[in-house]
């Protein structure tokens, strides 16, 4: 079978991509409302927003999953294959995903757009600088920082404590080198020296900011409004405080524009925004959601990691800022992943264990429930992998039956779209039935510790949450700040539903260590850690970018 | 008359714009040889090139100037009205610029794209992301830092002596914070430590390489003999042997591509690449000229700062690199800035001063000398201000003809290419008469000191050249590293004939000091620094930045 197998890089520059104006103009989308970048990107104005107001909004469904495991669930695959097989059944259908960090595809994913016959393109340009969002975003993070800086070498009027500056500069690469750094070396016309650091970029508060906006006034608002240091005296210090938030809109103006793609099979696709899914909220952006709703019956989207953060965090974070009431959960489960849940190690995989599999299937049965708890219909897709046998296969089919939990094979590695039907089939009757009561997690006016309580215990099925001092003294001071009523963007391990990422299927009688709050006032939440999070990942020994080149055409080679 | 006085962005939002197909329409570039960047910018392939290159080259008009004075010369804004009067007298012309970069749009200058009713436009565009070429330039660069830094991290299996690392990062911001940092702080999770810092984008060594590349190929080979560090016994390190040079070219592969554009008056115009002028060769992209020189029978392009840096680079290097035969200079100069040259102080250049003016005549005297020593037909272009007297112009224009010096008043800044008509014809005829034998400052192959001599005391007027003994033993290294034919790049002050940027006028009896070299073996120079050249900018006590934003309808604002 192996020498039959295209990459993912091959199958997607034989693909026969259409123009995208004549994408565009199947969406109904005027002249004047989009620009090209390209022959086969775009951007689309938020005129479109203003102009189908009055519209009704299309279904949302979101694709969520089981807690990741190294065996690889390809949650992306399945919602790219399923908004293709929703084309395929005759459905007016438009897909929205989280735009790729440069940062990882060099380092080592090599490309992050779906896979196989559900793949959205053109796939390098994608993966590469693509409309340029991550670096205005980068740009505009720095540009704060350049300012905030100038501002303390010239007298420092503010009164910042060099020692509580919170906005540290970033980069969309993976260099651990730049984790911790002394800026303003060298003397006095070289700054004012402090220890700082850089993320990657797509933990910028800037890019949780560009996803949760939902118009240039909401972004410059929610811009002027992030904290950047402390005074001495604890004060916060915000973007607008310097003055910068004009710029950093004005930096930012294009960026926010949602951008139009297609898939294998021409779907048609809004990639824009991508976020971490744990010091941020890990969705594409409010504005491309809602413009696809507006622009299709059928939105297909994902979050981040698995559905105790990623769709905890779409259901709780964004729908609650972008107004979106979504209609349906896909709950992506592998065979390969239950196997690790239930114990295998990723080595013995391709060894049929339907003993480890009925062991790991306790995560998924958590993840259903909690969606349930959300008041969503829902939906198991099994995305299958090459090695799953059929004794396991049917093993996690009939299981979900008799718990009765929707359940559909899904193959759109393979297939596309065709390998999808089922599951669009399905999908489309569940949101006919219309059996739903959306409720959220939490009230947004309950208290922080509150609100980390009922996500440890009702999302993870954690007895209790322990909050440090440091936290517990933070949360005092935010409650000081007029900060207690935001939502909680929680910040844990995602291999497990506890805070132990060895701890995989379905831990019990555990408890939540709340460690640090930090605050993302501009983006709306308070990040609460609950371990080491890492902001700025590493290149590993053999970077991706070593096999990375463009052949004597000018094409793209090593990406995959 | 201020308050008639339009500002650049008022003028460049007003203007007309044709949708940027009808520009290419207009040059005979082909459907598949163009990618739109919005409806008004595009890219052009390298197509073009290999399709064209059995055509004549168009006729290429090189704008250079007196060594600039706070006063401002406006040769940026003379290029794009020489480029707009040549098409205003019927004759099928282009303009090549470069890109500004947004470290100093954010921080003083709010803009650079000619000014008054001489800009190139979108000008929003040009002065924010852009067609991303400096984003993708900043992203290779720091691409290369990480991968380093990684390999020293991972083994250091090419023994790199930390201490010696000279691939800094850079960023496109004036940050002066970032001047001299330590990266690899926080223990072994986070790299190794070593004092590094941070240049802004533009002074980039792959900023160079884009710049004198002549295509894909050749740029790739570049990149791959950049050196980023010397081991213990003092072998350089290059990026080949870090095996980045494959991932650079493909982050590049789109970067590398002109981009079109149009002038106020449609006259078509490709922005390409924009080095420092100091550390590097101060030119927009080889490609670029190429490309206008084939597609246009008149390209006015224009180099940095003065004719003693910029006019002598483009000569030396990029002519050499590009293989470019220039066939006029045209020489800018204003009465205000040669009365700055005179003695004047700069508020006090409203008051007429012809003593002071024919004083600092004697800076344009020399360069006009230098032009002539190259062998090219040459023209003063006076660039017109609002203040300056009658008697003022006169005498400037009367001494060069008294001289024999060809001369042209241009009002472009306010008359836009109608201002500029008188110029213009006589470009014409002056590259008609053909007199031309051009000859560059010094053959490759002398030696390291022979070039630098032969630049000082033939361009600068210099009597003699010092060296000191650390220069004396990077010659000696630089010899047996097999670098010793390469053309020279000088770092030198831009205010002065001499390396004192106090010696305004024609200075004489001078020495020129070489502190330091500089190898930049991938843009195929080797540099030479007679100061402190200053390659991460800061920002000034109130930014541009602050004045930035975006109005109700989402325009740009306070760019300027």
């Amino acid at each position: 079978m192996s020498q039959e197998v295209k990459s993912d890089i091959e199958i997607a520059q034989e693909c026969q991509m259409k123009p995208i104006r004549d994408i565009i103009s199947g969406l109904g989308v005027k002249e004047q409302e989009w620009e090209p970048y390209g022959h086969y990107k775009a951007k689309l104005s938020l005129d479109v927003m203003d102009r189908l107001s009055g519209n009704e909004d299309g279904k949302v469904i979101l694709v969520t999953a089981i807690n990741p495991t190294p065996a690889g669930e390809g949650k992306s695959t399945c919602t790219v294959g399923l908004g293709q097989a929703l084309s395929k059944i005759g459905k007016n259908a438009m897909i929205a995903l989280r735009e790729p960090s440069l940062g990882p595809t060099m380092g080592i994913k090599g490309g992050a757009a779906g896979g196989g016959y559900s793949q959205v393109v053109p796939m390098e340009d994608i993966n590469l600088h693509f409309t340029g969002d991550i670096h205005a975003i980068t740009t505009a993070h720095n540009a704060l920082a350049a300012m905030m800086d100038n501002h303390i070498h010239r007298g420092n009027e503010l009164g910042i404590d060099v020692r509580k500056v919170v906005w540290k500069r970033v980069m969309d690469m993976n260099d651990r080198s730049l984790r911790e750094v002394v800026v303003g070396l060298g003397g006095p016309l070289k700054g004012v020296p402090r220890q700082s650091g850089f993320d990657i970029t797509v933990a910028s508060e800037i890019m949780a900011i560009l996803c949760l906006a939902t118009g240039l006034k909401d972004l410059r608002g929610r811009l002027a409004s992030m904290v950047v240091a402390y005074t001495a005296d604890d004060q916060p210090v915000t973007c607008a405080d310097l003055g910068a938030e004009g710029a950093l809109t004005l930096l930012l103006k294009d960026a926010v524009k949602p951008n139009l793609v297609q898939t294998l099979e021409n779907t048609p696709a809004l990639i824009h925004g991508g976020p971490f899914a744990n010091i941020a909220h890990g969705c594409n952006s409010v504005i491309a959601t809602k413009m696809a709703s507006k622009l299709a019956d059928f939105v297909v989207t994902e979050a981040g990691f698995g559905a105790d953060l990623g769709a905890e965090k779409f259901l709780d974070i964004k729908a609650r800022a972008g107004s979106i009431d979504p209609d349906l959960v896909v709950i992506v489960a592998t065979v390969r992943a239950l196997k690790m849940h239930g114990g295998v190690p990723k080595d013995q995989l391709k060894e049929e264990n339907t003993e480890a599999l009925r062991k790991g299937l306790a995560n998924l049965e958590k993840h259903v429930e909690t969606i349930r708890n959300f008041g969503l219909p829902h939906v198991v897709a099994v995305n299958r992998f090459i090695y799953d046998t059929d004794a396991e296969t049917d093993l996690l089919m009939s299981w979900c039956e008799e718990q009765g939990i929707n359940v559909e094979l899904a193959d759109v590695w393979a297939q596309g779209g065709e390998g999808g039907r089922a599951l669009a089939e399905r999908a489309v009757s569940l949101i006919e039935e219309g059996d739903k009561n959306f409720t959220p997690v939490y009230d947004v006016n309950q208290s922080i510790e509150e609100k980390i309580k009922l996500i440890a215990t009702k999302v993870y099925g954690a007895d209790d949450v322990e909050f440090s001092s440091y936290a517990k003294k933070q949360i005092g001071d935010y409650n000081r700040y007029g900060w207690d009523n935001l939502p909680i963007c929680m910040a844990k391990t995602q291999y497990s539903l506890s805070d132990d990422p060895a701890k995989l299927g379905r831990p019990e009688g555990f408890t939540i260590t709340v460690r640090e709050l930090k605050p993302s006032v501009g983006a709306g939440f308070i990040v609460a850690l609950t371990g080491d999070v890492m902001t700025m990942p590493g290149l590993p020994q053999k970077p991706a970018a070593l096999k990375m080149d463009v052949d004597e055409n000018g094409k793209a080679v090593g990406l995959f």
